[in-house]
C-alpha cells in the first residue's frame, strides 16, 4: 500500500478536473473549475495552484507532504523536457515550458503528459485493458487521438508526438483540418466533424432546426432521418477502417474507445467493433484476440494514469 | 569483438541465402540456393542442414564451434514459441513449429524471426538507421510489410504479427487481396498489384506486349506512357500516405526503404517521401525530424538482423 496523497490536474479546453487521491487509491478530493476563457500558461498554473492549496487547506493536508503533483492535457508536449508545443483546445501554439512553470510553484515532483497517453496508463492500471502489453486508448470526442502502451509501456515516439490517429488520412473529399492539412479521420469522424456535417446539410439560423451540433445529429439519426444516418454510418466506418489500420501496424491486444462522444453513445463502441474486424488484416485477427471495449474511468482515465505514473 | 563464427539463413519464396559471418562481421561465406518447389518445411530445414555442413566444411569450421543460426522468413510468425503460422510466399498456411524442426538438427542455439523485423534491427545496427531509438523498416516488393523497431528495439506485437502495412486500407476500388480482405495498399501498389493494374490495361498475349511485370510498367511509365505513368504515381501516393499514417502514429525518426520494387527503382524513395511530409500530420513534422532514407544492406539487411540479434 502506498501512504502518499498524489495531487492530479486534468487541463480541458473547458475545464479543470483536480483530484487529491490518498492511501489505497482513496479520493479525498475531487473537484471541477471552468478553465478561464483565453487562459494563458501562466494564468492555467495560477488556477491550479491556487485551487490546490485551498483544496488542501480544505482537507487538512499540509502542502508539504504532497507526493507529486501529475498534470494531463490535450497537447503535443515532449515528457521528456517538459515542454507543450500545440494546445489547440486552449489556443497555445508556440513551445512553452509548462513544467518548469508549475516546478516553479510546487516543491514535489511535477510530471507532465499528453491525456490520451496518460488515460491508456489509467485504463491499463486501473479499467478496461488490465492484463494487457499492448493496448491502445482512442478518444472519440471534439477531436480523435490515441494512446499507446506498447511493450509494457507508455510509447511516446521520438519527439514525443506519437498517437494522432485524428490525423490519419485520407477520407472524404476536400475537408481541411484544424493541422493544416485536408480530410484527416477527424476533421470527418470527430464530435466537431459530425457537426460539420451536419452543417453542411442543414440551415441552423432555421429555427425549426436549431443549434446544428454533435447530439443533434445523432439524436436525428435516431428517430430514423436518413442524412443524420447517413452522416453517422460513415463515421463510424472511417473510425472502423482506422482502428483496423492501427491493429494491422501494431497487433495490440485491447483497445479501448473514450472520449465524450463515445460516452454518451454507448451504441458506438459495438459498431465500431465490428466495422475494424472487417477491416483488419484476416490472417492476424484469426489467430490473435484483440478486445475493443469502452472506457471503464471515463471522464476520469487521464488522471489515474497520472496517478499510476506517480506512485509506480 | 566476438570471436564466434555465426550461420544465418534468410528463407525466400524463391531462393535461400545463406551466410558465415566470423570474428568482426567477416563473411566467412555466402551463398545462393533456390528454394525447392512446393517446398514443405521439412524441406527447408533439410536444404539449411546440408547446405550448411558443406559451407562448414568447405570454409573449414566445425559444427561444433557455430555459436548461432539465425533465421529469417517472409511470413506471419511468433518469436517467443518459434511458430509460423502463415507463409503466403511458400504456400504454408497452417502453423508450423519451425524452429523446433530447426533445433533438433542444429546443437547450437536457434533464432527465427520474421525477415522485416529482422530488417529494421540489420538497418538499426550496422545500416541507414544506426542511432535511431524508433525506427521502420518498410520492404516494397511482390508484396509490402514492415518491421518495427520501437523505443529501442524489436516492436512484434502481443501475437507477434505487427508491421502489416501492406494491409493497411482503404485503397482504390474493389480488388481483392491475398489476405482474404479487399483494396489493401498491397493489392495495388506493390510489385504484383503494379502488375496486375498494368494486365487490367493491356493485353499480354498480344506479342507486341510482352510479359506484363513490375519492371514494364515502371519502364513505360519512364518512357512517358500516361497509363504506365498513372499506375506508378497512384502507386507512390499510396505507399506515401500509409507512409504518412504509420509517421502521425508512431512519430518514428526514421523510416528506410527496402525491397526488390524499391532497389531497382531508386527513384522512388524520394517520390514516396515527398508524398510521406504533404500526408503527415503537419505539427509533428514540423518539429519532429523524420529521416526517409533507402536501405542501406539490401538485399541482406534480413541476415544482418539476425548477426545483431545473436551477437548482442
Amino acid at each position: 500500500m502506498d501512504n502518499k496523497v498524489y495531487a492530479i490536474a486534468d487541463v480541458g479546453g473547458t475545464k479543470i478536473l483536480l483530484l487529491l487521491v490518498g492511501p489505497d487509491q482513496n479520493v479525498i478530493l475531487r473537484q471541477k473549475l471552468p478553465t478561464p476563457p483565453e487562459a494563458t500558461p501562466e494564468l492555467v498554473v495560477k488556477v491550479i495552484e491556487v485551487a490546490l492549496s485551498r483544496a488542501l487547506q480544505e482537507v487538512a493536508v499540509s502542502p508539504q507532504s504532497l507526493a507529486g503533483l501529475g498534470v494531463c492535457i490535450a497537447a503535443l508536449l515532449d515528457f521528456e523536457g517538459g515542454v507543450i508545443y500545440e494546445a489547440p483546445n486552449l489556443d497555445w501554439h508556440e513551445p512553452i515550458p509548462f513544467r518548469d512553470l508549475l516546478q516553479r510553484r510546487f516543491s514535489c515532483p511535477v510530471y507532465l503528459e499528453n491525456d490520451t497517453n496518460a488515460a491508456i496508463l489509467g485504463e491499463v492500471t486501473y479499467g478496461a485493458a488490465r492484463g494487457h502489453r499492448d493496448a491502445a486508448y482512442i478518444t472519440i470526442s471534439t477531436g480523435i487521438g490515441a494512446g499507446l502502451y506498447l511493450d509494457g509501456r507508455i510509447y511516446r515516439g521520438s519527439g514525443g508526438f506519437a498517437g494522432e490517429i485524428g490525423h490519419f488520412k485520407r477520407f472524404g473529399k476536400g475537408r481541411r483540418c484544424g493541422c493544416g492539412g485536408s480530410d484527416c479521420l477527424e476533421s470527418w469522424a470527430s464530435g466537431e466533424g459530425i457537426a460539420r456535417s451536419g452543417r453542411m446539410l442543414w440551415d441552423e439560423s432555421d429555427p425549426s432546426i436549431g443549434p446544428l451540433n454533435t447530439a443533434a445529429v445523432f439524436d436525428w439519426a435516431e428517430e430514423g432521418d436518413i442524412l443524420a444516418g447517413s452522416i453517422i454510418k460513415q463515421a463510424v466506418e472511417d473510425i472502423g477502417i482506422s482502428l483496423a489500420n492501427l491493429a494491422t501496424l501494431l497487433n495490440p491486444s485491447c483497445m479501448v474507445i473514450g472520449g465524450g462522444v463515445a460516452r454518451h453513445r454507448p451504441a458506438l463502441v459495438g459498431q465500431i467493433r465490428e466495422k475494424m474486424k472487417h477491416f483488419a488484416v484476416a490472417p492476424v485477427i484469426k489467430v490473435s484476440p484483440l478486445e475493443v471495449v469502452a472506457a471503464q474511468l471515463e471522464p476520469e482515465a487521464g488522471a489515474w494514469g497520472m496517478h499510476a505514473m506517480m506512485c509506480r
